[in-house]
């Protein structure tokens, strides 16, 4: 017996866990995030199977990221935010990038998250994941997750970023929409966030504008409108809105929603979705094409070395890159003409 | 005989090529890059392989990117920041994106340029390329003519990027330092632009502050200095330096350069340099990767048909892009075991 089936250890039964997560099962939601988190090589060829019977479900979704460094109450305000969500009707997924938790899999977290009222919600769904080794704040399966998720009715889906790394690039492959958090603290509100994070931002919230730091929370708010109106261009739609909120006190957070939801909108209609999830599956493909290559190159101990050492002289600036690129892939052309 | 040796269509004389080359020839360094540009498959592997002897003698020189929307006097600038360089004694070389003339080449171009006056000094080198299909408004092999201009003992090498289309990774993936130029244009200074190049830019400058456009050119430095110290990060050292000139009357150049000196001089003290380098040198290597993978994809019909399909249904959302991914890896493999 498992605990919550997060934790079952043998092969999935993929046709009753498509059709309980399709239905709308939470934990069988939880287990399929297991399966495509899973490093087993049974389990990921699954986790594809199941990915790819469920990809025509997915996709229909609202996709909104949220980013902000640590302290800010992002969890705070998705919370409340997804409290918001489900009182309108909505059923909020959330996936949490947990930076505490590397190499646990995700499925020794299980629901427990910081986010324990919304966690008792039927309507919503909350997954942290560990950041394990993520490029970009993102982690490696979010992707995967946030289909998953789609397939089995949540909408939208809210994915917690933590604004640092190349954040940037892993969450505008990822996202419809960008929300960036930020709270007073003495002028160094963006300290640790990525370099372009600002400027990536469609919508920026300022929290905490509650109790003693309400008045710096509103006079930040101003400056960055008064700043993001300077440096952003002309074009009207384009324009970065911005707006505060206590996500403590729930303060600002319908106001928040109706910003977005109003963005999403205009997103849609104007057809720039449509172009933006095709760059995003285009852009995905080749991120998939080079994970493949570098691990069916890392499943060959020979080969194996031989890629780390080229990455390692071309980045000493021993070696060409085109050169090591042409070497890299004649050797893995005649490990697999052997094979 | 070919006109000033742009457009000789044989092989070339690698040994000679080289030895030119390094002694500081000019000319060998532009057939040098019509030999790097050429798509023709012996041009190619030749090139490659005088890349590849000149790599050690690369890497030295400062490479700036200038960015800025046309316009704004983006050439006016690069030639009189050229001529205060060669009067500095710097030897600093122009690779400059010309939009205007796809499939050229860059062969047809030759040494014609807008920068008449720096384009006579014999200090300077000057190379218009083709915008061609480039990604991200850096020219195809710009990377690559750095290399060799940085052989042939040029220092700096001054990038001009359209500062369009996906400018800001390729601009990052190739300089150690970007100067973003804007102009008083009633507004709308960012028009055309990138998003995320403003807080790209290590350096802005205000161009224009000269005859009817003086004040308001410095009304918006202020404006742009005081947006960027709200949106920029507490760190005084990263913190974004806004000054203006006039690249017409020559005003404010040389103050811009010693700021872009100082930017560069404490980049490659702290060791940032080093790091930034080794990280483009990697992202360089997965790039080349890819191209070579593409290009040996399209030069089998078969297996070019095979990839257009899978990334358009990628792109249509049809296929889930892992899936496609395996299958691209699969038919190249099968070709190649074949081949």
């Amino acid at each position: 017996m498992t605990r919550k089936g997060e934790q079952y250890d043998g092969a999935f039964d993929l046709e009753s866990l498509e059709s309980s997560l399709c239905s709308g099962d939470r934990r069988a939601l939880a287990r399929a995030i297991t399966l495509i988190e899973s490093k087993r090589a049974d389990h990921q060829a699954q986790g594809t199977e199941l990915l790819e019977r469920l990809y025509p479900k997915s996709g229909h979704a609202f996709r909104l990221a949220v980013t902000g460094a640590p302290g800010v109450g992002k969890s705070t305000l998705i919370e409340a935010l997804g409290l918001h969500l489900v009182d309108l009707g909505y059923r909020p997924a959330v996936l949490a990038i947990d930076p505490s938790s590397s190499n646990t899999g995700g499925a020794l977290l299980g629901d427990k998250t910081r986010m324990e009222v919304l966690s008792r919600s039927e309507s919503a769904f909350i997954r942290p994941s560990p950041s394990g080794d993520a490029v970009g704040g993102v982690a490696p399966r979010t992707r995967e997750a946030m289909l998953l998720c789609e397939a089995s009715g949540f909408d939208p889906i809210i994915v917690e970023t933590v604004g640092v790394g190349q954040t940037e690039t892993a969450v505008a492959e990822l996202a419809d929409s960008v929300l960036l958090l930020l709270a007073p603290g003495g002028g160094d509100e963006l300290q640790g966030l990525k370099r372009g994070i600002v400027e990536l931002a469609d919508f920026v919230l300022i929290n905490k504008a509650d109790g003693r730091t309400k008045s710096t929370a509103n006079i930040l708010a101003a400056d960055y409108s008064a700043a993001l109106s300077i440096l952003g261009r002309a074009n009207d739609e384009e324009r970065v809105q911005v707006q505060t909120c206590s996500a403590l006190e729930g303060e600002g957070v319908a106001e928040a929603w109706r910003v977005i939801e109003q963005n999403m909108q205009y997103f849609v209609d104007s057809g720039e979705r449509v172009m933006a999830r095709a760059n995003q599956a285009r852009q995905w493909f080749w991120i998939e094409v080079k994970e493949l290559l570098s691990s069916d190159i890392a499943q060959e101990s020979a080969l194996a070395i031989v890629m780390s050492e080229l990455e390692n002289d071309v980045a000493k600036g021993k070696l060409l890159p085109v050169v090591a690129a042409r070497r890299l892939l004649k050797e893995y052309r005649a490990a697999h003409k052997l094979g």
